[in-house]
């Protein structure tokens, strides 16, 4: 897709008065971080300008919220501009789509490979690391003087989409711009504590749990764990709280494949897969009418949960002998 | 005390012939990455170099070793140069004494802030990350171009010490030195695979029998969890392999104070601690017997294990009421 210059999207924020701002659903540091930023800068600037969200932010995030984020769609009733942060296509915020198309301008800003040309003005880049980089650098192009808050927003879209840095997306772009946050004053150990110590006991005890059920097969080269509807329901855990099982699987030597499978519904099965050096987990997923990255994907499947481990056990095992 | 400069130190490597490198005992990635890049470099300028241990290092660091790491204290008969690499005293390297003074020349690099000046020619700063950022720089210092290996262990000695750049000890010099590893060509994220998806499924399981006796006290500030003897050897984990079980209760909101309490012998009880905030774990530490630093302390009790779990839950509680 052309992209339009970083100079004519800040051209478009400048001469606009009111602005909504859309974070995807589900909104990880990334989106939150970046709609955060631009929220701040905007309204620095002297313009009227909201976070518009139709589901809660998560608590470990809701530090950067003063008086940004906001359900009422009425909060702008005909905004100058929407822009779209972080946001693939429509689905990525599909209560609030009318309500985004009816602003007079709109911009989509996001780093995703996948993004379809659904906006009026667009800048994506999917050699961006995080969508916060790129509103970093629109930031500049206004003219703004990025401060601390900014800083901090723009930190925690950078250090959660880059896995702290240890990802392979990670580019010295990132690098450069942590630099530059550290000019400003940044306390990137401050934000860090709110981002990562900030856990519900439950994430800790349902992380447990599904570890406990940690299986090696494959020669050492499998690892998968699974939970059941009635593990969460003990634990009452929320389903974003198991994020982190699946990297704790691929954290094992030798492991090349990793799954996590986890009873959703009665019969219907969310499977979480990942590849650490040769594997590709995408093709996989696929095989499995799922999809993703060569090595992050999944799928869901609609079965009894041990019928499903032992599904993707032996999906596994074809690929690891091929490795 | 007083440094000398880099050009001082490295005016002594340069015209040196053959060279020694100590890292300390229960070496880390700081330790390990410093000690290896400068080896690394040391050979591609001609020199001959080792480092001389006396204990193995971590699996996950083994991919540095090139030839470098060496038991051998024979390896290097009269070595010119003896330089310690992140010891801030002869205690860091016990057994290597004898021969780490033996040299005509002895050198400290580090970044501990107890350092003693123990040798003839000093650089040390605490206000350093970790001491691969004084080894990049004496490197450098020494006319060397710093290659993709070098870069690779410079990247684990700073991801390592930083908590992958979320502690307080980041500085904005790590992240020009970053960005500078990726012009040399540092794929980081291979590295940090190396590093951190390295583990036997023993750390895995340990960490999991740990975290399943979780407590959160104290209204939700404080967060304890122990393991017996019994725990480690049926599950067969190494020492180190509880690592990060502290971590993990730190992470849980609302907890200041975190404990982790392990059998080592019986009667002979290993406590960590650590604050999140506003807390001062030394203080506790001291009170025990034990010391360490402000957020991570430290103290080994002679009870049993349910009496020294009590006990530290109640110098918590005491600690947690003046939060």
């Amino acid at each position: 897709m052309a992209n339009n210059t970083f100079k004519e999207i800040a051209e478009v924020l400048l001469n606009a008065q009111t602005i909504l701002i859309f974070p995807h659903i589900n909104a990880d540091g990334d989106a939150a971080g970046s709609a955060s930023a631009l929220c701040h800068t905007l309204r620095e600037l002297g313009k009227t300008a909201y976070i518009l969200i139709e589901d809660q932010i998560p608590a470990n995030l809701k530090f950067m919220d003063r008086g940004y984020f906001t359900f009422d769609d009425k909060v702008i009733e005909h905004p100058d501009v929407s822009i779209c942060v972080d946001c693939g296509d429509f689905g990525r915020f599909p209560k609030r789509r009318e309500k985004f198309i009816s602003a007079q301008t709109t911009v989509c800003v996001d780093h995703h490979g996948t993004t379809e040309e659904f906006c009026e003005f667009n800048y994506v880049d999917p050699a961006a690391a995080a969508t916060g980089e790129l509103v970093y650098a629109l930031i500049k192009e206004m003219g703004a003087e990025p401060d601390v808050e900014t800083g901090e927003a723009i930190f925690t879209a950078i250090t959660t989409d880059t896995g702290n840095f240890q990802y392979s997306n990670t580019t010295k772009n990132c690098h450069i711009i942590m630099a530059e946050l550290f000019d400003l004053g940044v306390d990137t150990n401050k934000v860090s504590v709110e981002i990562y110590e900030n856990e519900r006991p439950e994430k800790l005890m349902i992380t447990t749990r599904a570890l406990s059920t940690l299986e090696i097969f494959g020669g050492g080269c499998g690892a998968i764990a699974c939970l059941t509807l009635e593990d969460m329901k003990e634990i009452g855990a929320e389903p974003f709280e198991t994020d982190g099982v699946i990297d704790n699987l691929r954290s094992i030597s030798g492991v090349e494949y990793a799954a996590f499978v986890k009873e959703k519904e009665p019969g219907v099965i969310r499977v979480s897969m990942r590849a650490k050096r040769r594997g590709n987990v995408a093709e996989i997923a696929s095989q499995l009418g799922g999809g993703g990255h060569v090595k992050a994907a999944g799928c869901t499947l609609n079965m009894p949960l041990d019928e499903a481990v032992n599904l993707v056990k032996s999906k596994l095992n074809e690929a690891i002998k091929e490795l």
